[in-house]
């Protein structure tokens, strides 16, 4: 549930050397180390390619149409993090463009998760600050109504706390509870140094079929193959 | 109302110098610089990034699945002008490729906003001919039926009428009424020369909460902070 | 009707020569040779602009979620297959990605097209192996339930079947069925040769209403013009 | 391009015999009459299904989350008119509820077509006030910002300037403008007392193809019967 | 892959008694009977509650806007049949209103399946002619282009042979082969007997988990229970 | 961020009476009662009109195509309790049918709100058991993979929590915190208390802009009147 109107000061960040960490692996090694849970929709997409980050998620709940909070959750911020913004309603309006990006970069901000539109993607691409959102849109917005900032939210489907990890890449964003963020990155870095054996395997022409012992259990399953 | 089967020939449009300015103050400072209104639905995008122009509209009506009206609207373009077109119905093929692109950019054609599809991405890409559409189709179209040129169209939701101003980047398309565009190319200016300064100072660390002096305003409509 | 369980292992492809011509002329030009029929629904995108290639398609019937039959699908590719894969259900989970993409390109594909999601996107860019798809996802599948190899499926709305051809580039994906291959590469060169003349002619101001002779219909279908 | 912040009150609106008499006809059949143009897009539904009514446009120009605006329109209602509403930005929450149906009805509006969501839905109907809407949501708005009524404006995708007879049935919501609303009401009574007779012969067992004269056509179109 | 102006007038339906059993048993019970495969995709809703119905499919391929095939395929309806209509893009128009339905209902047709839109709403729930369609739109059609009739077709994503037998109900629309009706109906019967008993079983309390022992194997999924 | 494979037996459910009492108010005016917040986003619809309730929620959230879960949650369900089920990925299957219905119902179940499919509408509707969904799908599910009964999920874009209040009728569904349940029972009784007299002024032709006394707060922002 929604809470409006007000500012969580202290919020206890996930370790920062897992944060930080779990960028080298993306998101979907992440979302695998963690049991595939924690992925944001795939509608969420990057606004330029190539960006991969990880940090501490600040929240903020904006109202539709309304980024008064987001000079509220700008000061929030500390070096690390990444802005979590939820919408209490649908709306693909363009909260966020270059003056707000200038803004979030010079407190330390690695980049903006959105459930709604952003604007000024020369500039924001230009200057380097990564953005995932659902929408791009000139529209502006006003400054009247109050949300919150570090409560819960719901961002593209998922729940993200403050305090939890983002990792953010081509391939979408993840979230890591705060608690989670050592143990999944000790995971996550098992799961890769795995794979460097399995590429070179199957790029010698190696079945996966055979690699992983799939023969057995497709017949098992009543797999047939008719000549 | 759609009148159907009628080519205008003698639009007024708006002022040259005006129409031009406006591509440099880019699609969202324009909007903004008219009260935020005139965007179009964000649900067009560009088919490459990183073109900005401004221009004066020619409008065509189209039927769905049928491009014969874009050959009649190619001898009404002027150097200068933007083509818009809408479809009577919901249609995603593709409507105008790479022929097409040679006479409209011979005729002295800027860009292309499309409430449909297009195709041949590639060369329009080579040929640099800017185009905002719905969609990328390689579908084609058939030549049967009669739409109109030059009347008022509502393309991505917006009343579009021939001689306005078109302006066009990375975050979408926006429609100036031809008697407001030397009054908007002015606010758009004025606006835009008040940003450098903000820029530099949310640059150096100073927070919009304070340069903007929100806080009041904030803590009047009752926001509070818990530590 | 979708046949579960079972993989053809022979399977009628295609004419080579006329599979590797396709790609030179494109999907538009392919599916207007054909008639304009044959192209798959354009919210199927390229994961990276550029690429342009045909080849023979082996089919692939995936159950949601669940990935299993792409490692039975890797077996059956011979040099010069695109993979076609199709779910049972709508899903847009990330059927696909780097490890996969190894041992596909190992056996000879020359790309994938799949009505769901993939990911590993830097990869797969960066191994210049193109995908066109309906999402990009991080979420993972698991290998649990049956579907089948080189049975008929219904992709992006189109039935495609194995051993047709395939042609997808930055405009879309369309399918020709293998005995009208070679007709159809020779229809698509017929028509590209006609092209270029046209081209020249409508570069140099000459306008599509003249050039199409389309003045005297247009005005037997009573187009009227307004000064 | 919208004017906000402004109410006319004195429009003109469409001969009232006209207005009445196309309800009579349903929404399927004024859309032929003139031509096949004039439908609002078939994503506006209505709330309850058996309604068919048809009157003159008063219309509303509303901001996203807010319908301040609704109270004012409600001013300028006379009886047989419909009101149409449109947002400035996409939107789907409940502008409209069961209070204010009860001053709409006391003000004599026939019903309401509005480009967003309504609420109330057990009220509405159990009032038989008649409304077309693009969502039901309980969500709420607030009244805070200006747009304006009786300013044309672009419903569902359908210019609608104030005065204009709308027709709304289960089939969808068609807008005739005031100028043709007498040629449209005979042009489809003509239509209508052409179908009973149609409807007879069909019913009977002749065929399509041989009350229309279809064959030779279908036949000189290339149609190829294969026993 | 779509074959455009032919008309096949033989084709071979599945067994009337089969097909004509399988509406007792609903598109969910026969979807599942057949190994869960079948359903059309969920988009498709029909146009009043109540009706299931099944019979055998005589398909109509359509071009976008287009409904002159309509008439065509209605020579080709006999008693008992269900006519399935694709179309070769996306498309929600009108296709068929009160006149096709007449015509279609003295021909025999039990129901009509379109991966498009339909009108006359009160009309055809009047007559009682059931309709599963992606759309309800007032939108008229044309009669210029040539499609097909009792070709194989994809219709909301699934292959439909002529021929083969159509359920469809308030859940939805299933499609099952021709040579597998028989099969498939004895074996939704069976699933259906089995039903009864476990129906009275839940009602008077009893726990799914018991009454399918699905407790020891969520035990060893390793499920657990925290107090 | 979702745990799989646990069941949380004991809940704290919200106060009984003020669960109770809320749906006498509907969702709507519940939803205004606590601050405009709580609305599940408005794609979810009733699958029969006219049900109102209201209950304690137990939360299951499934994995996709798999309705395993379900018969978990079964024995969670106490007298009063409304199931609402979330997936951990888009899926529109029809995971819950009269079988689950009947055992629910069993269980004392009221309603339930699902982000998916369900199926079997007519057996649901003759029992008269209330689903809200996201779709209707006769697509039947496996049982393979764990998911969990009451921990919080995100449903429909919205948090919840095991305990809280459900509150759905044909306007939507409105989730509330346990902890304000008994506040927000008072608060609507008072909003409602309010409407009757409110109505009748309104019912005689009262205008909202006098009874709400606007016209003063709308001149002082700016609205024209223009004759």
């Amino acid at each position: 549930m929604h809470e409006l109107g007000v500012v969580y000061r202290n919020i206890v960040r996930a370790d920062r050397a897992a944060a930080d960490q779990l960028a080298h692996h993306g998101s979907a090694t992440v979302h695998e180390a963690m049991g595939r849970v924690g992925l944001l929709k795939p509608y969420l997409r990057p606004i330029y390619r190539g960006a991969r980050i990880s940090g501490t998620a600040v929240t903020v709940l904006l109202q539709p149409g309304d980024n008064w909070m987001m000079h509220v959750v700008a000061e929030q911020i500390r070096p690390g993090d990444i802005v979590v913004a939820a919408v209490t309603a649908e709306c693909s309006d363009g909260y966020f463009g270059d003056l707000l990006a200038t803004s979030f970069q010079a407190r330390g901000a690695r980049g903006l998760v959105i459930d709604a539109g952003v604007r000024d993607l020369r500039d924001l691409t230009e200057m380097q600050f990564p953005v995932w959102s659902k929408a791009i849109s000139g529209k502006g917005t006003i400054k009247a109504t109050l949300g919150s900032v570090n409560v819960p939210v719901v961002c593209a489907g998922m729940i993200v706390t403050p305090g939890d990890v983002i990792v953010a890449d081509d391939d979408g964003v993840v979230v890591v509870p705060a608690a989670r963020a050592a143990a999944t990155a000790e995971a996550a870095a098992k799961r890769e140094a795995n794979e460097a054996d399995k590429r070179a395997k199957l790029a010698s022409g190696v079945l996966g079929l055979d690699m992983y012992a799939m023969r057995e259990p497709l017949a098992r399953a009543g797999l047939r193959y008719i000549d």
